[in-house]
């Protein structure tokens, strides 16, 4: 086990890291995309060769138990690799081409090709609770490294010999594959550190993983700036689920111990943790909340990831429960020590939920309010009041939806991702997975974190106009080198332009 | 001829304003593709419609030749049609699906599809320039109705009875369709009312054309906001060209005279004006220089579009040849009263222009500053010292490209598109059109505000997970019922998902 020492870190050393990560950007983006994805590859690679000792490492700073840590690294390695497989195919660059029509009337139409470059050098926040999957080499690294930007880390305090040791396995495979220096950095700073990273006239973007006040206070460091930059903060939700009624009649058991695992998994340290149960008062409900309750005792306590959220955890619990109206109904304390988790359900009535906004607010953590409502109307306007969300949930059978059309728009309106007969934990890393939702879920809605589609965040369309055939790039060359899916004269195509 | 009667605007005003906006969206996305087509198809009737005097009236309150605004009213109406082809063919909404692996080890792959879907009411400034085609009716209206977006516009001081005139035509064909009330609005309003239409709560985002100092005021009030939104701003350029020294020599007149013409083209009164040509000193680079000055004196002055734009126009470029180190080449001052169109060309050294940030200044007219470099170092040195733009432009024969092959890099870095051996002027509406470049150019160098692609700017993905087919949009059912390409399991395809 290596030793850490956190560098001391200034604005000044910020400068020096951005420039020296410019310079890099400047070669990196000239390597080819086979180039790209061997590295990505072997980065896998040593991240698998780190072995056991990593898992102990991350197990000790982060209290996660080692087969939930090997399940993330697992993730975080396949993340890579799917990246690579997009490199290598090619057809993200969504080349576009419009051959010239030089005797249209009344002007003639020039030849126009468009596709996506990288944008620069971009600053990657990881978050404590995904050590692998959301930090040094997680889905922000590796899609920026795949669309072709140079990437720094700042290393999340909370697990620093982890991130140190993915860095180290990064480096060997950088310089295994000849990167150019300094494509991929990595710093212990504080807060100002931070600040000046996102702040430098280079940093072309910015992602973060984590809670609202830091995913916020970034975003406002970057409206600072002279030039606006991209960022990407994804700042948890408390992801609402709908329970309809005719599925609480029919499937109340099935529900709640289903609900018990989800709102406890990972001692409720997700950000898709359902921190929001809402039905309509009913015996069913009655009958629900007593096995969720029960089911929650039975799960093992687990420690949190460390003292900072342990504390902000029962703060906000207690807070929450001190609300007028709200109903403290299963509260498991742990037993060890301040690092035991603690679960905890309550419950509020609709109306009341509908008046104070502070129900709203994150419990990070096993945690989860229950909203009875009085009737559908009720429950609609619940839902309709939460904020932006990643994820929101419906549960009913096909009764239920056959009763509640209109409930997919409000899911719609309020999340980026809408669950059906599912629990929110567990992100599938997919093309079509969405995981970013409206404000305050994520800073900007239009993008996702998680899948391929995540390097749409670090790149831009730039366009060549009449340009000599020998000097476009290949993903735009008229003979199609790369055998790339291209928008060829309106029509997706592979073939070349004849 | 109608009398227009602005609007007093207050804050309150715009307030309910956008609470319309909002619930007219509610009901307008829901509208099917083919019926939002329909509308698109009927507001482009509608403005033909219109006939001689709408361009009467344009060109009355803009200056602008009759001929031109009749090509640019054609323009608009064509936009209109392809957006609502766009619509009606439905690929755009990239909708893409994971079908489900039940049978996955450790844990069974969910049923996931995403597509784009509408973000809500959108604010849009029109430009001064463009009186039809980014205005009331132009890009930014037909790109976000197309999207299922609800519309406010902000008419132009510039010219607010052809706006009201457009608008009516688009009124006609909302009733005409049935679209609901106020999916689009058109206000008379200042400042405050801007500020207020921008900063208020149900608005989802925001489309600009115009100077800096106007679209950087939308994007501050922007983030004034608790909830970020996109901000769109198109805030003109410079444009930069590079005449490299082969062609140059060998192609002269050729040169001058094309740049005579672009420069003066629409009295310079385009975001795409050429006003900065960057060449190496030489015997041809002064030939090219009188040529270029006799063809600019011959060009028939034009008025510009509005008191404003003149003075300051005449403003700026006086200040621009009072800089240290620049000379005036043609001056051609306007004969009739102080709407009359001054063409300007002045030069300065390389390192002059290097020293002095304010020579990058637009100066938004007729107006264009030749950079004498001393060497190749020298033109790439200020040529990348130059700040954001939309295009930028390299002129140049085989020889000249096969010695300069690092330029394409330092063209990719400032500018949204790169135009090989032409002018800028003249944007060509197809999908490869990137029209938005890197800050100042525009807020957000990621989308382009010209051609089809447009519409991203005002959607956003949503996730589907495990959802029952019954409600599943049709963009996203197994049958394709809407027989679009989608991104089904990794493969672009029109299948049936089976």
């Amino acid at each position: 086990m290596e030793a850490v020492n956190p560098i001391e870190a200034h604005a000044v050393d910020m400068s020096e890291v951005v420039e020296k990560s410019h310079k890099a950007f400047i070669q990196y983006r000239k390597k080819s995309s086979e180039e790209r994805a061997v590295f990505l590859e072997k980065i896998a690679l040593e991240i698998e060769a780190e072995g056991d000792s990593l898992i102990e490492i991350a197990a000790r700073e982060t209290n996660l138990p080692a087969t939930r840590l090997v399940g993330e690294r697992g993730r975080t390695t396949m993340q890579l690799r799917i990246f690579a497989s997009m490199v290598r195919e090619g057809s993200w660059v969504e080349a576009s081409i419009d051959t010239a029509l030089p005797d249209r009337a009344p002007l003639p139409k020039p030849d126009v090709r468009k596709m996506l470059i990288p944008i620069g050098p971009v600053i990657v926040f990881g978050s404590s609770n995904f050590p692998f999957a959301y930090s040094t080499a997680g889905g922000d690294t590796a899609s920026a490294l795949a669309g072709g930007c140079s990437v720094i880390v700042k290393a999340h305090p909370a697990h620093p010999e982890t991130s140190e040791r993915v860095y180290k396995a990064i480096m060997r495979a950088a310089s295994a594959t000849n990167m150019p220096e300094d494509t991929f950095q990595h710093v212990h700073t504080d807060n100002n550190g931070s600040k000046a990273l996102v702040q430098h006239p280079h940093t072309a973007a910015v992602g973060f993983t984590g809670s609202y006040t830091g995913g916020k206070a970034l975003y406002d460091y970057a409206q600072q700036r002279k030039k606006p930059i991209p960022v990407f903060s994804e700042m948890g939700s408390i992801n609402p689920v709908v329970i309809l009624p005719n599925t609480l009649e029919k499937n109340t058991d099935l529900l709640a111990n289903s609900f018990a695992g989800s709102i406890t998994l990972g001692t409720g340290q997700f950000c898709t943790n359902p921190g929001l149960l809402i039905a309509i008062e009913s015996k069913s409900l009655e009958t629900f909340i007593r096995t969720l309750s029960m089911g929650m005792t039975q799960v093992k306590p687990g420690k949190m990831l460390h003292e900072g959220i342990y504390k902000s955890y029962i703060e906000r619990r207690n807070k929450a429960i001190r609300q007028e109206g709200v109903d403290s109904i299963v509260r498991i304390e742990g037993k060890e020590d301040f690092m035991i988790g603690n679960a905890m359900l309550a419950s509020v009535k609709g109306d009341i939920f509908l008046r104070n906004p502070y129900l709203q607010e994150e419990v990070f953590g096993p945690y989860s309010l229950i909203v009875r409502c009085k009737n559908a109307e009720e429950l609609k306007n619940v839902w309709r009041s939460v904020a932006g969300q990643l994820t929101t949930t419906i549960m009913g059978t096909e009764e239920d939806f056959a009763s509640h059309r209109e409930l997919l728009e409000i899911a719609a309106d309020i999340a980026g991702r809408i669950v059906f007969n599912g629990v929110p934990t567990g992100v599938e890393v997919c093309p079509s997975m969405m995981h970013g939702g409206p404000f305050p879920a994520s800073t900007d809605s239009r993008f996702t974190a998680v899948g391929i589609h995540a390097v749409k965040r670090w790149v831009r369309p730039v366009c060549y106009q009449s340009c000599p055939e020998i000097l476009l790039p290949d993903e735009l060359k008229n003979s199609n080198p790369l055998l790339i899916s291209r928008f060829l004269n309106n029509q997706w195509s592979t073939e070349p332009v004849v």
